[in-house]
């Protein structure tokens, strides 16, 4: 069965203190469904991607508050898988359309961060983690981070400039993209001197907490030029003292193999990644996980400028999480919308040049679940 | 594609002090692929129900965590839809496994309510409400139902003391089997002069907050007597105010002509249902509103009998929620276990003879979500 994404949208991603939670999802969602052409009664089911809300909003059964506020009473399921939560949502639509169940599916990831309802944002990513093994016992996720980026320092010899040329180049991309949280460009200097949030990472290695909303229609029925060629999803430990190398992730190597065997091509024939950078080590452990640079050599594979917009291998077009923002349940969709405006040439200042194959790459907590897909341009 | 129930495992549900969430999930993991005769290894994807552990245990991304447990690198999922989590996430997996993606597919449900973290029990359920609009404003469960039940005494005249019947006899059934939380039987007058919760509902017309796990491993390979030829499922809206009729869940009425339509069978050849009992007026407008009962007259079929084991259709022969407990992810997976111990001749004393079709109703909130399957005995 042949399936497309058939619309994209995103919202503004930032600090929206004038928009809640419903009705940022409620935007994307209407936006996408307008996109691809549809009517909200087209839809034959809804999957909604989103981590925090019940602690951020005191709100769960968040498919069917999603169902409810556009007026549709079919299937809606809430996805969760921490930070991979949007990523997962479109694995799950991807199966129902495969099932013969649905033709056209809404997946919206939708995240609101800044209200802060019954517990703190730290608090509530430390769910993604191991509570009893790692949150319990104060480690939060800037210190899972800077464990994997000390142990990437010692083995391969990564330094802190070729963490922070990841910031650099994707905060370049951001300025570019007008959903971006952060539109300003940093400098290697700005990132190394910024405050000190767990050492080796400082503030400007770290991706922020957001607010925002990303939804697609995918479809068997609706054709479009973006074709979902490849999916791969899997599942590493939940806590990273549990795992052999801690600077790989086993989840995304699995998921990785598994998306390009379906999808039938090689690394080579990727002209553009978005991948899961939370913090700059996960982009350059992404990059050689997934499997376009050998193990050790990410950090100065990004120093030279390959992961540049012009470069031989453009990663995070978007501004990725870091520049783009990091509204949880929102990102692994986001990454998808950034593909698919991509293949539309729609990207504007970001635009890559004559884009054939995508792909996404999405990460819940310290690398226990990764979902990869892969896209193909068929009108190129 | 034919699909089979091919094992299931049902923890003890109750106040379980020695035992964490974690534990009792892979309890009742381990115990259904056991039951199916399968190895861990042959797991192709996991699917976990559950609604609260962010809140009650600070512990998100729980596929993961199940992943973890289980020693699998698979792919894993937590679907979340309220109280119907679990009746969600077998419906995910039935999708999985009719995408061709996965043969042996596990399906957890599990809930630890009685360590209560982050919230108490009370508000971390009304997260099933729509927060803004009902929850904010003081609205709790047993409020929520006492209106229905208020409602449907006023249009059908259906009285206390046929919603006491309820109770009765999910006491009656709960007293015989092993794994319900309460196994003492009640009297009419026991329910009625009970502490008054929220006016009509007595708290012996409530269910209880539980501990408890339940699984099923559904295959497409591995064959057992007990197939799925079933699923329906259907949304309303989050809040009570916004519905016509608030003794009517629309969601439950269309999910059950959705199953109905695709078993091919009708309401008589059906031997067995378990009902999604939150509170007494729920059984009653269950019976109802799946189109076993006309409308209005579930108190009196209730009263007289009709719903006892030995009756016309014997509704929760486990317990239901009332007796059996009520683990919030875990339910929708326990009446599926239940009607699987049936079909399997294994319900010991409140075995139901010749059961060839039996119906699972798992409802989430006030009815925003309903999901119904049926399931054939094809070796009766």
């Amino acid at each position: 069965m042949d399936v497309f994404v058939a619309g994209g949208y995103t919202t503004k991603f930032g600090e929206l203190w004038n928009i809640d939670f419903r009705q940022l999802g409620v935007e994307a969602a209407i936006g996408a469904v307008k996109d691809a052409s549809l009517e909200l009664e087209d839809i034959d089911a809804i999957y909604v991607g989103n981590m925090g809300a019940s602690r951020f909003a005191g709100q769960d059964h968040i498919g069917a508050l999603f169902a409810s506020e556009l007026g549709l009473d079919c299937p809606a399921f809430h996805i969760e898988g921490a930070c991979a939560s949007g990523g997962l949502a479109f694995r799950s639509a991807l199966l129902d359309l495969l099932s013969g169940s649905s033709k056209n599916v809404l997946v919206l990831g939708v995240e609101k961060m800044t209200d802060v309802g019954i517990s703190t944002a730290t608090t509530a990513l430390a769910g993604a983690s191991d509570e009893e093994w790692e949150a319990f016992y104060g480690v939060t996720f800037p210190s899972l981070y800077a464990m994997i980026a000390r142990e990437h320092m010692r083995l391969y010899g990564t330094t802190r400039e070729q963490l922070a040329s990841v910031a650099v180049k994707n905060h370049s991309n951001g300025s570019k993209n007008p959903n971006a949280q952060y539109r300003n460009k940093l400098t290697i200097e700005q990132v190394l001197h910024s405050s000190m949030v767990s050492d080796p990472l400082t503030l400007m290695d770290c991706s922020p907490i957001s607010d925002g909303a990303s939804a697609v229609v995918i479809s068997s029925s609706t054709k479009s030029n973006v074709k979902v060629i490849g999916s791969g999803h899997a599942q590493d430990s939940l806590a990273l003292h549990d795992r052999d190398d801690i600077t790989t992730i086993k989840a995304t190597r699995k998921a990785s193999e598994i998306a390009f065997k379906q999808s039938g091509i090689n690394h080579k024939d990727i002209d553009l990644i978005e991948v899961h950078d939370c913090f700059t080590i996960a982009e350059i452990c992404a990059i050689e996980d997934l499997g376009f640079v050998e193990k050790g050599m990410g950090g100065s594979y990004s120093e030279n400028g390959n992961t540049q917009l012009d470069g031989e291998l453009p990663v995070n077009s978007s501004g990725g999480l870091k520049a783009a923002g990091h509204p949880v349940g929102a990102t692994g969709i986001k990454q998808i919308v950034e593909i698919y405006h991509q293949m539309k040439g729609n990207a504007g200042e970001r635009q890559v040049k004559n884009v054939r194959y995508g792909l996404t790459h999405n990460v819940g907590g310290s690398g226990a679940t990764s979902v990869v897909h892969i896209f193909e341009n068929i009108r190129r």
